[in-house]
């Protein structure tokens, strides 16, 4: 426990986020060159001082530890709950693995499939041991630990004939299908925190629901030792001990025009720079320039290095090949995904759209090892969500009266939906109490966390 | 002593001061009246934010506390020197009080003698008790205590001749002259704090210069029990329970257009605004608007009344006429002054011209009160000094380029002599390293503050 209360640490990051929102503003407003150039600067030492007022005394330090030891009580709760003492008279729920899409997306399917199991107090198994698995004709086994250490798929579920979930169901198994499906969306489904453990993550983490689907997704990603030794091989690569460094992910192919916008090298560049230069006013020093690329676009490391050559970069055209849609669902192909959401999860800040699931699969690991507040990242598009979510709400701390048809108006207090955040100092989102939607500041509304009470976190 | 470290507390005053200085900036831009709008509304926000941070958790009362309780060490110190065992044998600083000007600048005359005094280790006595002032017949005892309990002038003086003071002089009773005709600048001067006195303060104040000083002039302001009668009865009629309240300090007559500038109610009165909008962010509430307005011209508190309907207004238009240079030197006008100082000194938010020693007496005894933690006002033109101080340095944090011919360039660590703050984000001093003036952004120094080693606080 670091000294300060849930007051003063609450407050300072609601005051680091907000000047980060008056940089979107900013950084969006067509000012003329000079002005904007002086606002930015004076904005970029901001932001510097907010985060050296984070790192004060080295506090983010020992905040990182507490975020570390609540993701290990989560982690103890989970295996409890896996290794039962019976496995044959477990309540089971059954998790198919092989959703039809990609790795981020199936293990999304499964951290549906685990929470739901654990608000249901049932033991998680995946269908056939994971068996069954596109990306690799040895299962789930071939890059991740088993989800339990005493029982497999056949012992708990037995000769039993799975009956389909539903929340009040009975049945000691059953066999959950894709969130989609789901007539009505219990309240334990994200983004919904675990009701006691809700104030001492706000304590150190700015989105308690990412670092609990985080810690979740750490428990499903426990690699093998086999891929831990690859792993490590991989991250000595990047010589992460050389200094800050910051990943890129950059989607594109199958994604781009179907579920994403195309967005060029230099918008990842220049929040990259904006992250270096702000580290650079928290330090007051210089610092070396060093990314690391993820992508399923072999072009990019080589545009990268050829266009920023004042910038060390690290990443894989290997791997990147691997990520084409033709070599996509093979063994080396899960390796380069998996390598890359773990170097992903160890850089200092992440640049990336959260509209792909390999980033916010990557931001989510972050939060497991204690590494990130939850703000230790720039997308430049969607904000934080889970795949089939409930609506993620916000409340209105200053009232707004709307400047344009485009924009909404608020008062304190109302609940919005949040769609989406602009980056230029505006969100979207719906007034539930007006029932329109349209624009507002960012900046006045908060967070308003759901909460289930999972029995199993104690 | 609150949990809050050294390091914590710094990081948080200089981010506040900087989220200021970005309002400066931002506030005196050519802009769109649009942008200007937005761009001013979520500073002003951010500003409400940043105060709910200082006093996240009570923490600015237990500041208030701890500063009220280094105050009074550093009173009862001064308390021992002025009472010394043997009256006639002590090392004795004649004070001339009848300095030819007004109030606040004899009380700085004053303070000066005081700070020489306990530099040297003698004790301060005024000149024939402060019989002869030109404030009141009655002299100095009319409306404060005695320096001293146990010494009157003759007993201290004795028959001696008084030589005049120098730094290095041995004679029991040296006299001390105006601080303009010293030869060189002792390094006691203000704003020196006293070394061991530095970390201290630093921890729960912005300006440790201005809480040593406020101090000193805290000693020599204490009131006789006629006065406090007086006082307190004025301070029934500000009604100061009943709400936040601004103070105003309107210095014009003989001032205006000789020593400083004139300026419009209106500009005290945007100052005024700015500040409880923040405040309203910073509660969530709407506050009522309350000002007491200190002048020495009676016509601005009708005009105050008449242009401010929404504005509960106190002052003194009486006060006011008795500060007429025609009626300056008399017993009511040295009431009215002293009350208007005492009233100042006890508002949450100060707004006027440090070329006044009237506002800048009101903000100096406000520290001693532990009210405020230095920043808790804002000057249409000076920044704070004090008449007579050494050179004020500040030391630039970041590097600076200069973009006009105006500007000068800054190097990480150079030491600028600083000339003053244009309240614009930018501020004017001497580069000592180019020996340049010119101006530069304000966020990119920060206060180098000069130490002597005060023997009498320990
Ligand atoms: N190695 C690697 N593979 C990627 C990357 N981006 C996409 N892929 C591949 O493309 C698949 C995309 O599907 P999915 O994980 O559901 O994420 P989404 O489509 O981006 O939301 C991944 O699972 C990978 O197989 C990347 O940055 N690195
Ligand atoms: N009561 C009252 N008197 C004032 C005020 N402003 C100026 N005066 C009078 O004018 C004198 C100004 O001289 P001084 O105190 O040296 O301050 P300065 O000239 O403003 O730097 C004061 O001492 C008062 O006698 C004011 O706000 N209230």
């Amino acid at each position: 426990q670091n000294g300060n209360s849930y007051e003063i640490e609450t407050s300072r990051r609601l005051l680091d986020d907000r000047i980060r929102e008056l940089f979107y503003l900013i950084h969006r407003q067509t000012l003329s060159e000079g002005v904007k150039l002086k606002l930015e600067s004076q904005m970029i030492s901001l932001m510097g001082l907010s985060s050296k007022l984070e790192n004060a005394d080295n506090s983010e330090k020992s905040r990182a530890t507490e975020r570390k030891q609540i993701a290990d009580r989560i982690l103890s709760d989970i295996k409890r709950n896996q290794n039962p003492k019976s496995c044959k008279d477990s309540n089971v729920l059954i998790c198919n693995l092989d959703k039809e899409c990609g790795f981020g997306c199936q293990l999304h399917h499964v951290t549906y499939c685990a929470i739901t199991a654990f608000a249901t107090q049932r033991l998680l198994v995946l269908k056939k041991d994971g068996m069954n698995w596109k990306y690799s004709r040895d299962g789930w086994n071939s890059v991740f630990l088993p989800l339990s250490d005493t029982c497999k798929y056949a012992e708990a579920v037995r000769d039993e004939t799975p009956a389909a979930f539903s929340a009040t169901s009975t049945d000691r198994v059953v066999s959950l299908g894709i969130v989609d499906a789901l007539p009505t969306r219990p309240a334990f489904l994200p983004q919904a925190v675990p009701t006691n453990l809700l104030r001492n993550i706000s304590m150190v983490h700015s989105h308690p629901p990412a670092f609990f689907i985080g810690t979740v997704v750490a428990f499903l990603m426990r690699f093998n030792s086999e891929t831990i030794d690859k792993l490590e091989k991989a991250a000595q690569q990047v010589e992460f001990s050389k200094g800050p460094i910051v990943g890129l992910q950059i989607r594109r192919t199958d994604k781009v025009g179907t579920e994403a916008a195309f967005h060029g090298l230099d918008e990842y560049m220049e929040w990259t720079e904006i992250w270096f230069k702000s580290q650079e006013k928290m330090e007051n020093k210089v610092i070396d320039r060093r990314i690391f690329i993820a992508s399923d676009d072999p072009t990019v490391v080589p545009e990268a290095k050829q266009k920023y050559p004042n910038y060390q970069v690290y990443g894989s055209t290997e791997i990147a090949e691997t990520a084409q849609l033709s070599n996509r669902y093979t063994d080396a192909s899960l390796l380069g995904v998996i390598t890359d959401i773990y170097l992903l999860s160890k850089v200092d800040f992440l640049v990336c759209t959260f509209s792909s699931q390999v980033c916010r699969m990557g931001y989510e690991l972050r939060q497991a090892s204690g590494l990130d507040d939850g703000t230790k990242f720039h997308s430049l598009d969607d904000i934080y969500y889970f795949g089939g979510q409930q609506a993620h709400e916000m409340v209105a701390i200053e009232s707004h009266k709307s400047a344009s048809p485009l924009e909404i108006d608020l008062e304190i207090g109302d609940k919005i939906g949040i769609a989406g955040n602009h980056w230029d100092g505006y969100s979207k989102g719906t007034n539930r109490r007006t029932n329109k939607m349209g624009t507002f500041p960012s900046y006045k509304v908060v967070n308003d966390w759901r909460t289930y009470d999972f029995k199993l976190f104690v």
